[in-house]
């Protein structure tokens, strides 16, 4: 078996450290690194301090052939890394002129002066190769260590690092580093969870052979199934993952949604627009996320026709023609009003299939017949209308979210093939 | 100076490295140990492998007096680190009675079958002090190393890890740590670049002492300057920080919209139960973003009416009676259109304030006209309505959430005294 080179990314920066900002720069990193058969070995963030980042790199380099960084190259005082790394490899600032020209045409498409800070961005380590940067004002830096590890250094704003990544870094990895095959498949599962999944599959599971391992990938009402095969030295990989994929996918049946990296709401789209539905939604409790869900998918206006979110009673009886009779008799949560909003929706906004809710997210507003975490869900096509009743109480984002999910699936499931 | 205990975060698992999760749990974790005034040496995810978790360990032990680690406690066959640390710390597994009964008593309450492989999540070694979980099947495990180095092992979910983290680790770490006082402020500015805040406040920050250090924290459209103050043996560190205050605030002017961790839509659903106001909102692009950010804050139903999310050109005109003349002349992103749906929305919903967006997201939609990135915004009252056109294109995701940021402050900006 060849030896897979391995990669380790420092993240730099205090507010890492003290959760000001969710590092969700190494999660697509390890993502582009995984799919191109790198091996991550370590994830490490720290301190914006010159000594912890000269600690966190000789760490680093004893573990791994590439060390990606990010953060620290701000045109602020905060903002240490290029020093250091200067400093690392005994290397002198010199300005970069490529850079500088990108610097001011950032400067001039925004239509604003540029500050001194800014030029000062276009410094750098005379040791590294500077990687240009169209979309920011901060270059990332390549450098090519004595000993044969590559070092990186990338800004921290996820924009530019992924430019930076996928027009420079990745192409020059593939380059430089040869990489023995590593398959993945990706089974997207909703509607059950984990241990129960894991039961109703353990067999096949157990019978994969020593180079396939899976992996279960919890998020709340889902799951995602992750198969990798590494290389044992035969031929054929992509060939003898995807062969073991049938029989999983007959054992979880109807909660299979998707597979590879798509998402639920992505998924049912694709089935609406396969089969020239357009969908509205009616939302009280989940205030927009279900159309937000819907809208965040890349040509979604071709069956997303819009929504209305009927927080008050007064909008679910001016805007969804709720009967106020049904508020007055069974309150704005219950089968009867989440009902009434699905079919009222489909019928003001002229939709095929809508789906409502209606609940109490908390963490205030709950009852005792009521409590916090009750939830009605109301999908309608033009043959049929489904309601169904949902406790969930994890605090009021977790639960918005997952009614949210819950939805989706709800609309998934019952789509019918066509009107 | 007291020295400060240094804390060290692992967070464990293979769908971590390759990004299929995003590390939520470190970030919030920081917060609330930066709070109690531990200091946080550093972050690593590593693999669900033996090895690698062991070498995570020790190389953290040697850094740090206290050492969090999360995930690998599920019931499935990839979920190791109990046994890794029974082994570390050359102890059996033993059956722990107290967490069985909450394992069962979960199970219970979501009536469903337990799985032999619940069960055995009962089991712990026998040289920690388990922490029981009450809202999971995966209690949490505190052992006091024989350096005097904390170890604690959470489950990754991250609803678990808070509960785990607020009921047993906080107050023991509390218990058992003298910590140097330490003391932040935070400030959100919103509709200003950071090179241009960093230039406003310059001279404020360079007469800052040397305990105090100012962080930049940008986001898309927002940037949260976080001010720090460590101990340096002087009394009232809070009294001092706060004198720091009113000089950049005076600096900032309009562009601060609150102090603390306020959200944008926090501090607006604030100002509008202040002023007695509601609001609604009538969204194209953004797709039902705004509401979703609106009804994210707890008690958001005392303000917020509802929404129309208005795809389709005839959900702009049924829905929120935008003339289709006006469509047909002008288009659907236009200032007439986007006017019109901001007034409509006012008046169907009988809302105090609305606010509209119409653009065009991308990938697609474009024209030579319009190019992907083109933006129109309303805001209306009962006295005046203001558009505003903004261009911006790095992606739809991004797109939608700028858009949604510049809409949450130009209510604010525009939001009456009171009706």
């Amino acid at each position: 078996m060849p030896h897979t080179p391995a990669v380790e990314i420092i993240t730099i920066g205090d507010e890492l450290l003290y959760g000001q900002v969710v590092d969700t720069n190494s999660a697509w990193m390890g993502q582009e690194l995984g799919k191109i058969g790198l091996r991550i070995r370590q994830i490490s963030s720290v301190s914006d301090q010159a000594a912890e980042i000269v600690r966190a790199l000789d760490e680093a380099r004893g573990r791994a052939q590439v060390v990606l960084m990010t953060g620290g190259l701000g045109p602020t005082k905060d903002d240490l890394t290029k020093h250091v790394l200067a400093q690392y490899f005994n290397s002198e600032l010199a300005l970069y002129e490529p850079s500088l020209r990108d610097v001011e045409a950032i400067f001039a498409r925004f239509n604003r002066p540029m500050l001194e800070v800014n030029r000062q961005q276009a410094y750098l380590p005379a040791a590294c190769t500077p990687l240009r940067n169209t979309v920011g004002t901060a270059p990332g830096m390549w450098f090519d260590g004595q000993d044969g590890v590559v070092f990186v250094s990338m800004p921290g704003v996820p924009f530019e690092m992924k430019h930076l990544m996928t027009t420079h870094v990745l192409p020059k990895l593939k380059e430089q580093f040869q990489v023995p095959p590593i398959e993945h498949a990706v089974l997207q599962t909703v509607g059950q969870g984990e241990s129960f999944l894991a039961q109703q599959i353990a067999d096949w599971e157990n019978q994969l052979p020593p180079n396939m391992k899976l992996a279960y990938l919890p998020s709340f009402g889902a799951v995602r199934l992750r198969l990798t095969a590494t290389d044992d030295g035969q031929p054929d990989l992509r060939g003898r993952l995807e062969a073991q994929l049938p029989a999983v996918r007959a054992l979880i049946g109807p909660y299979l949604y998707a597979e590879g990296e798509v998402t639920l709401e992505a998924a049912l789209g694709q089935l609406l627009k396969e089969r020239g539905l357009t969908i509205g939604t009616a939302e009280s409790c989940t205030g927009g996320t279900i159309a937000q869900r819907l809208t965040s998918v890349a040509g979604s206006s071709g069956y997303f026709l819009g929504s209305v979110v009927a927080y008050s009673n007064q909008v679910k009886v001016n805007q969804l023609g709720v009967s106020p009779d049904t508020l007055e008799q069974f309150g704005a949560v219950s089968e009867q009003t989440v009902r009434e909003m699905a079919e009222g929706l489909r019928r003001q906004l002229d939709v095929d299939v809508a789906i409502a809710t209606s609940g109490i997210a908390g963490p205030g507003g709950g009852t005792d017949e009521k409590p916090v975490g009750t939830f009605w869900l109301a999908y309608a096509d033009r043959h049929q209308t489904v309601a169904r009743k949902v406790s969930m109480n994890r605090g009021r984002e977790l639960n918005i979210s997952y009614i949210s999910t819950v939805a989706l699936d709800m609309v998934r499931r019952h789509l019918p093939a066509a009107e």
